[in-house]
């Protein structure tokens, strides 16, 4: 049976995470229901965009990933059940998906609009109660998507900011910090391998630089500002036993350049 | 098999809800314990009390609820199971389910007094982990509540705020502030619904007025003070993209006036 | 089937609390996961050895203790399963499990040193994830422990500070600051239990002395500092009501000296 997670802005202790467990325990109490974060900051649809992209494909196979950062509840916006992969995501059609969405494109986006699996009354301020919930329990009891709704070409997606690789330069940003303070940037091991194995890197970041990669934080004495390749596979800016975006003052969007000679 | 929920005072990633956890899967390794929230403000009965009674009907029928907030534990303050319309609850009996008691009157009431259902020894500090956590890892194996102890007439019952309808006035109060900011009173739908239709409202709190309610937040442009019926069927002040209690500096229990002409 | 229960220094709602589980439940969609805690400040080892010490013992025989505080990911400290009494750890080899370890002399340690079992490519910064995750998954569908690596004699151990008891005096410290500011001191029940016991006694921390032991918090008014015996059987400094650690400006390491006359 599908296991169902929660990606939330509603903080982690809110009553209304709380909510959307009893609605699905309701319909289905053998569900497995996992909470990914309820601590993305309030409406950010954008960290909520990376942290999906960051950690869903580390799930089983059909998992159902319901997200609840929907700062348009109650409005036209259209709320969607999208796979990708041999993930499944229930989700407003705001933009949370598309850093998903392009890197890889959706098998199956259906439009929420059969009202027959939702819960009744529909509040017009908390569908993550009143129909994300309902429809991941009866997701998870095998009810076939096809039947949520009308079926929709493409999804809502947001501009993204794009890594460029020129001969000695690759200019990217800040795409997530994490709990210890680390500057993850959208720049990947994938990209950096293009370059001569054989040339020292310099990476900048908000007035700060740092010579050549390391491997893990424990190579450096406390302190030191470090570059290295993080568990997701992105260059990341760390400040071993200490907090990177306190030092350096850097926000998300902050540029980071990698250049060589 | 019934569902176990926490509510506590502790904190979220205190080493003492997970205590409670440990005892209760030692004795039933196969429950499903559902964090509702352990965030409630230190010794705050009254706030557990209202996320009680917003959340805890969403959960499957016969469903326990365990609730520590417990500033007079160790002291001659009982302990109870309650039923409560489809649920049942396990709490101290400090007027943390008066809120609950007063909208539904108790189906049963039993002391715990049993200390055979027990983790012994009994430390005078917390309750939660040596009397109610063992108490409900039974209750999901099919105890049958009588057995607990004796039966119990009522419950310790708070004094709530009331709120008063009058011709062209209704007044009542905060009763929840939520994470996003959100100003959650006691004045419900049910409530407003007996006014005149045609007649457009005013709703006033901390010095600040509203004209008219909304449906959703998003009906409104960013930073404007909305006022609405909220997920949980209440009169809610809201700031669009924003913080109503901080912009408002309003606190629990802060008056609401809604009138009409 | 064996629970998996989490301890690190995420911080809650992290994604890479997260993508453990996501790891855990992709090879064992029937395992059992409890978040210990994800709010062990960052990199504090000696904090997370004595919460493991604290709470892992009330979790059902054969229980697989997972932790994650682990500043050395990556350099060449090991990582190990090690059997304490009935429970199973999974842990980087960097003194975490000493106070568990000078309790209890381990039953078994092996270092990890089987990569069949792990998830590759191993990152270099999150061990948790590659390494730890799927032994812990693999461990619960009843992997023999041995087959992990190689067996290995003694673990890392920290130094902790001794209490010395003297003809009228016993001398400790601070261990642990709870979330509602009580003061947990290395002194236990036991200790104390060898005093006569018709003395009276004073306890001293941060400058501040209290007469006698109380049972419980609710024995006396708000803002009254305390001793008591608390629910981990140890001697703490509680305010009624209040927060000690605030009000004493004491810390972990903080000398608290029992003494009668």
């Amino acid at each position: 049976m599908a296991l169902i997670t929660l990606t939330t802005d509603f903080g982690t202790g809110s009553p209304y995470a709380a909510a959307i467990k009893g609605v699905i325990y309701s319909l289905n109490p053998a569900a497995t229901v996992v909470d990914i974060s309820h601590e993305i900051p309030a409406q950010d649809i954008r960290h909520a965009a990376v942290i999906l992209d960051e950690v869903t494909d580390l799930f089983p196979p059909g998992s159902i990933h319901v997200v609840v950062v929907d700062p348009g509840v109650g409005t036209d916006r259209g709320l969607v059940f999208v796979r990708i992969g041999r993930q499944n995501y229930l989700a407003p059609d705001n933009g949370v998906l598309s850093r998903l969405a392009r890197r890889k494109t959706p098998a199956k986006i259906v439009r929420l609009t059969e009202g027959r699996y939702w819960l009744h009354p529909v509040s017009a301020t908390f569908h993550g109660r009143d129909i994300l919930a309902p429809v991941a329990a009866r997701l998870s009891l095998e009810l076939d998507p096809d039947w949520l709704g009308v079926a929709q070409e493409t999804l809502v997606m947001l501009d993204w900011p794009e890594v460029t690789a020129k001969p000695q330069t690759i200019r990217g940003s800040v795409l997530l910090i994490d709990g210890f303070g680390n500057l993850i940037t959208d720049i990947t091991a994938e990209i950096l391998a293009d370059r001569p194995k054989d040339r020292p890197l310099r990476v900048s970041c908000a007035g700060r630089s740092v010579e050549g990669l390391c491997r893990t934080y424990g190579d450096r004495p406390d302190g030191t500002l470090v570059a290295l390749i993080g568990s997701g596979g992105r260059l990341e800016l760390a400040v071993v036993g200490g907090h990177a975006a306190g030092l350096l003052k850097a926000r998300v969007g902050e540029p980071v350049v990698v250049e060589w000679k």
